[in-house]
């Protein structure tokens, strides 16, 4: 059995669903230290990360991922037990195969590799995982950025092993993902009777043609290879039931999914000004879910491109769609941020899975990255 | 004790809240029969209905009341037991008080004095009460129409007893009411993630400018002594909670107050075509609660108009706003209606009351106008 494959297995069996690492991280501490790195605990509230870090001075790359997977549902839905790793025709199947336990394994096989061959490497070459990607991400990488911030950390580069690839390893390289920006809003009108309304103030009615703006507005046409920004109503409540009664108040939530062409202070105040140019009384809370970030060409993305398709056989897509990672944490620290990872077509899915020769793969697709940029 | 307040604190004694008559009609029937009518009870379902006539041929006048009451509430906001009457003050407290036990005890007290003193009015006088008027209205006076419908029943006249007073007993004469219409809409879309709108089709995003439209179009200017006709949304419902995800379908609650210009069918078709010219992809259940009902210039608001400018001293102003009242289902038949009733400030509310003065005047009243119309 490879020795990727062993590693990954042995994440599987630690059942580390969100928040809870269930030693994974004390496991891959234990042979980075063995391979002479200095590894540092950072515990904030129920949530471990681990800073690994090689060498001094800059470049910095870091390798970013985390060690908590969803839970996996019913076990009677899966074929084998989820945490109970399995390999059938060449396939590994687990919760966290392929996101991202798989990706973790071959990160420390692959470190382990890149100081054995060069122990002097220029630079530093670190390792940043933590138990809070799928959770609320308060206290994992967000913090982790903090902290490194205030201790005046520099970073360069960042390659997040999440599972990337859409049919075939390394046909998906992600420069950058939207910023998510989510707001609870509440219209306040004046509750009435319904044959009453000159006595009432409507809330729906007052909201509508506001909301009705909010959804139309095209906010822009895109921005490089990023999706124009969207704003999405995902919940809209008012009223108690009864057809004979005006609310007193209508409750509406929305997220925007946004490109660099905005920052998330822009974004509030234009819909603000929305709100207020209809003249609505109304109360909002706004959560910032991390600011969109974009890798634009240079070394980072030149070396990726390159390695992806020596594995994949052809030059690889480069996108900036889908959700967030934990890349927006670290790209406001000036890093330049790139995700590599496996094909992600069964993630948070039953029988999550990973090809097996893909996995063997992935230790030396990103020891070639380490020695194209630190060697 | 005058006979019209001893018989109002036998009802209120009965506590008859909707659909349960608790005794109150075969009480009264137990007096009108003794006086000379013909008395039918009609249950439907848990509603008791009365029809109890005198008389033969046209015209026929009916008088219109219920005697099921609202919920008191809880006992301890109350001065005194809603179910046991009091007088306090010259004023009568308990549940039904003012809506409508003191205007069915007044109707009963003016029907005997009526036929007492012309055995052989010409025409025929009726009551007719329910216990479901406060409640759904199905098993009530809307079914007891049809059955005088299929039966060829005419109607001529109609007073309601329902409690239209302002501030003082008969400043208020109301001769007509809205009709009312509901409907339940649910838009359909697709679900979805919300960093993917383009595989989703949000319901609320498709829904907001047909909801605007229809809740800001203006339907006409009222007609005659009507408000305006007028559409309200009560509830508005999408959403799981979470605000990543875009849900699958909408539905809004709506509710018209219309006047004369529209019939039922017409705002039906009306509401749809906006609907249809969104392209929004809709199912939409009606209830028709209700047609309005207008009653021009002629003998009975004359001879109500008479009556009233006697008893309060001054011309009553001629309304036709507020909700709905039973009216609605005996209009159709072909019946004039009025609403000549108690001051309505206590109804539907803790301590509810009549004032003993107001209780007393309103056998006389009724009396003089059933001698204006049959005498
Ligand atoms: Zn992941
Ligand atoms: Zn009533």
């Amino acid at each position: 059995m490879s020795e990727v494959l062993n590693l990954a297995k042995e994440l599987i069996l630690r059942a580390s669903v969100t928040p809870d690492d269930a030693g994974c991280q004390a496991l891959l501490a234990q042979r980075l230290q063995r391979a002479g790195f200095a590894c540092q605990s950072l515990r904030y509230g129920a949530v471990d990360n681990l800073w690994a870090t090689h060498g001094s001075d800059g470049p910095v790359l870091v390798l970013l991922g985390h060690t908590d997977v969803v839970p996996p549902g019913p076990r009677a839905a899966w074929a084998s037990d989820p945490f109970v790793p399995e390999v059938r025709d060449g396939v590994l199947y687990g919760r966290g195969a392929a996101d991202m336990k798989g990706s973790v394994a071959a990160f420390v096989v692959a470190l382990e590799r890149f100081v054995a061959a060069h122990p002097r490497h220029p630079g530093t070459v670190a390792l940043l995982l933590t138990s809070d990607e799928e959770g609320d991400a308060i206290d994992g990488v967000r913090r982790v950025a903090e902290t490194l911030r205030e201790r005046g950390q520099r970073i360069d580069w960042c390659i997040t092993g999440e599972p990337s690839s859409k049919r075939k390893l390394g046909d998906l390289l992600r420069v950058g993902r939207r910023g998510t920006l989510s707001a609870t809003l509440t219209v306040h009108g004046v509750q009435g009777h319904v044959a009453y309304p000159e006595k009432a103030r409507n809330p729906i009615h007052l909201a509508l043609p506001a909301l009705a703006e909010l959804a139309a507005r095209r906010w822009d046409d895109g921005y490089e290879s990023f999706p124009p920004t969207s704003l999405q109503l995902s919940n809209v409540h008012a009223g108690t039931g009864a057809n004979n009664v005006i609310p007193g108040e209508l409750q509406a939530l929305f997220n925007l999914r946004y490109n660099p062409h905005w920052t998330a202070a822009r974004l509030e105040s234009e819909c603000e000004a929305v709100l207020r140019a209809h003249g609505l009384d109304y109360s909002i809370a706004w959560h910032r879910g991390g600011e969109p970030f974009h890798t634009p060409e240079g070394p980072l993305r030149a070396a990726a491109r390159e390695v992806l398709a020596r594995f994949a056989g052809a030059a690889p897509e480069e996108s900036t769609g889908g959700g967030t990672s934990d890349a927006r944490f670290l790209a406001p620290l000036g890093a330049q941020c790139v995700e590599i990872g496996p094909v992600n077509a069964s993630i948070h899915k039953v029988d999550e899975h990973v090809a097996v020769a893909d996995l063997e793969a992935l230790p030396d697709l990103y020891l070639a990255l380490l020695e194209r940029l630190l060697a």
